[in-house]
């Protein structure tokens, strides 16, 4: 497959349109003045099952509809291994689309994680986390039942759905100075590099990732994708050990560099988030506003989008982690 | 001063127009299975101050601004009483304006909100909420020093401000069938009620109060205003014992009907928002979505205008709601 420019970005956001919410840009005067910067959030936190990766599950599953191909090119079913997110995006999407979607998730996720994805009417497989290999698992089911392996960031169809999201910020916005997106494997950020470049080109693109899990960072350096242990941080998001063969060389040509932020400026997000602008962030989601926070002289006077990417969250931990429990 | 009405309304739009947020309407597929209705939640929890009150003591003071007087008839400030949300809103709108402010509050009032107040730039005085007469403290104090009382709901300024976020509900949606509303003091219904008249002639207008505060449903009963005392509950901005002079005849003549929910029905709903929509909404602000869901049997295939008030809560108490701790 070749790689994603922005006219897939656009094609994706025409796929998207009445069936992805549009979520709002919101601006807090508080956020502004901590900054001394002027900040617009784009709420992805709001998106259809509380996250983006809705975007790009909902465009790569759409190339492969029924309705579009001949009986004999119909897709049997979609299958994607996940712990999070990108099951329940896979699961709402496919079920959106008349399409079979099967999860490989670990036996050990959060009973409220395997419930949201059947409910969503995906089947789930599960594995044991610490004897089995999930992915080796999703291409045996692929192969066996003549299913589409659905990779959670490293494919076109992902990165151009994700990249809608920053195309709907500088539509409401116009240009920006710059953007934080949070970074895992990096299919966001690509995206959005893919629509920063097109619609707001001056825009400076910064990734951010947690402390303990630098591995896009580490590469920006190295000029190659460097593989790092599972890292430990609340950012389960972003608890990837390498970036992908797609996003790898966009992130490397447009990303202006990677930032990092601690666990503990995430929690601190998070608090904020809650009490001035009256939202629920999960860890992953408060990446790309910690470091605006972290960094604020450096975006002092200037227009800086922030993408807050999902508000996917085990409601007893995040009770402990704003209650300060 | 004479009743507002819907001209009042859209003046008072004028007067706040890239002053307070345009704030988004959500939707949310969960919230509409569970109803079996199409719902359309105005989100005024992303407000300035994080609560509509912000509209109406805006529009308030708005004209009593000195730029727009002459020096002999000049404001030397603005006082207020308030369990909270109107006297951050008056604080803010006040330094906005550059009008001093004084705020009349209850000593046990959430530590956030006496705070957040003081942050705005207005000064605090307390009193004990069930001793103390705290509009005859405000009453002295604007006589003492010649300010200019704002009551916070009973005043045609305050009313025509609330009513603008029904106002815009209608602009994003259209007309609706059906419109909830919190009801305390009955300054936020009565302005929506006005707007929905105007705008959306057809749509049903229930307020929604505590079951343990249902004055205004026994003064609809009773054809004139009941006055009971405090009532305990956890919806600390309808903690309110009467209805106004102002906010009564428009709501007996214009309101369906009053409907009351439980604290445990708050609770629920509050968490139902954050762990479903990713929204802090505080308790109050709960009051109208915890009837929809209550009340579903009713909304069935209707469309339903749904006002979330506010999102102003002490982040432990939260904490332990939503973490069922």
């Amino acid at each position: 497959m070749r790689a994603p420019d922005f006219s897939d970005v656009q094609a994706a956001a025409a796929r998207l349109r009445g069936h992805a919410h549009r979520t709002p840009v919101l601006r807090s005067a508080s956020a502004d003045a901590r900054c001394g910067a002027e900040l617009h959030f784009k709420c992805e936190n709001f998106q259809r099952m509380g996250a983006f990766k809705f975007r790009g599950a909902y465009n790569a599953i759409a190339q492969l509809a029924p309705a579009q191909l001949a009986p004999a090119q119909r897709s049997p079913g979609v299958v994607a291994f996940s712990s999070g997110n990108h099951a329940q995006a896979i699961a709402l999407a496919a079920q959106l689309l008349s399409v079979q979607s099967t999860l490989v998730m670990p036996s050990d996720a959060p009973p409220a994680k395997l419930e949201a994805t059947r409910g969503y009417g995906g089947e789930v497989v599960t594995y044991d986390r610490y004897a089995d290999d999930r992915e080796a698992i999703a291409r045996r089911l692929a192969a066996e039942r003549g299913l589409t392996l659905i990779p959670p960031y490293d494919h076109p169809d992902v990165i151009a759905g994700q990249g809608t999201a920053a195309m709907e910020l500088f539509e409401d916005t116009g240009p920006l100075d710059v953007l934080l997106v949070c970074l895992g494997g990096g299919g966001l950020l690509s995206g959005c590099l893919l629509a920063a470049a097109a619609m707001s080109p001056g825009c400076e693109v910064y990734g951010v990732e947690p402390e303990a899990g630098d591995d896009a960072r580490q590469s920006l350096r190295a000029g190659r994708i460097v593989t790092i242990p599972v890292p430990q941080t609340i950012a389960d998001g972003a608890m990837t050990t390498r970036l992908g063969e797609y996003t790898f060389p966009i992130i490397r040509d447009g990303v202006r560099d990677v930032l990092t932020v601690s666990d503990d400026e995430l929690v601190a997000a998070m608090r904020f988030f809650a009490e001035r602008m009256k939202m629920v962030v999960e860890p992953t989601g408060c990446l790309a506003a910690a470091a605006a926070f972290a960094h604020a002289p450096q975006w002092r006077g200037r227009r800086v989008g922030v993408i807050v990417s999902g508000g996917n969250v085990d409601l007893a931990a995040y009770a402990r982690w704003i209650g300060g429990l």
